[in-house]
């Protein structure tokens, strides 16, 4: 298992680690078959969507603030119960085809790492499988 | 990595695509393992819900909708943010087991190509891991 | 592929399966790669988030129902729509890092099933990849 570290700069914050994930692909000297990108925190997650147009993750965070605000009402007492409900809702991992050494990406797609109780410092696990 | 094509007929449609992925798994030659199922695209995704009753997927397109309406208040540009993000609800990809070469999917289920931003041609990616 | 049977007392319901996961890790013999947890369920998914405050999973049932309520309106014939979302937005599966023949999970994380249209007896397939 490989691991590569976020610092995040703000409670809600998506950070295209997609560089950072392909190094981590090509030092596990696999070519062929998949990578795991997985989030181990509860406040936090990972997808993928577009990385070109900085104004697209603007419209996620903002519309994940509408469907899941942060003020609730929420009985967990942190809080944060809003951003553990968002980590769920985009999900704690991706799975991203492998060939050749590099990640399989769409034009447009970027992997992002998913802050939504910022300001920390996180980990993001990556294992690759031959196949 | 094999590759299906789906057309899509309008802006928001949920196309199954079970018979595809199966005839990629039986192609691949893998009897036993993983099948990822990929979407390589930002305003589109994969899930797995009721292949049965065509009124789920109309509920599940106008849910979507509610949660995320198409008109905003969005800032990008292009004018389908809305479709960004109910991919990323939805999510890039699934992965299933596969035993005997077939797809291991529960009674109910099948595998829906979601596009949210069509009507477009689009391409979704199979790759099946032994295991 | 590994079957694990729960058991669910309410319509929603968030199950913490993590040690009946574990133990079907244990009993495939494979000691490094994933763990795929599968849901064949329409109405029900399966998702990693916060295992030691039960206040959160309060929040997340209760954020889920206001963001898809169980009253609609919806077209399905069945009254179980609002389920049948619900399990989408969450996913039908996770998949998990394995190292050392344990879970890799986060401090804080723990693998629980979603019932979205219970109670009812209910089945969660587990896939151990080595790699």
């Amino acid at each position: 298992m490989r691991r590569i570290q976020v610092s995040t700069q703000s409670r809600s914050q998506m950070v295209n680690i997609t560089g950072q994930v392909q190094r981590e692909v090509q030092a596990s000297g696999i070519s062929e078959g998949i990578c795991v990108v997985y989030v181990p925190h509860t406040t936090a997650g990972v997808f993928i969507n577009e990385g070109a147009d900085p104004s697209v993750m603007e419209d996620m965070e903002n519309t994940l603030e509408r469907m899941v605000p942060w003020n609730g009402p929420y009985r967990h007492g942190e809080g944060n119960a809003a951003a553990h409900v968002k980590a769920t809702l985009v999900g704690e991992s991706v799975t991203v085809i492998v060939e050749d050494a590099r990640l399989q990406l769409g034009t447009w797609q970027a992997i992002f790492f998913a802050e939504f109780d910022g300001p920390r410092s996180r980990s993001v696990w990556v294992r690759v499988i031959q196949g």
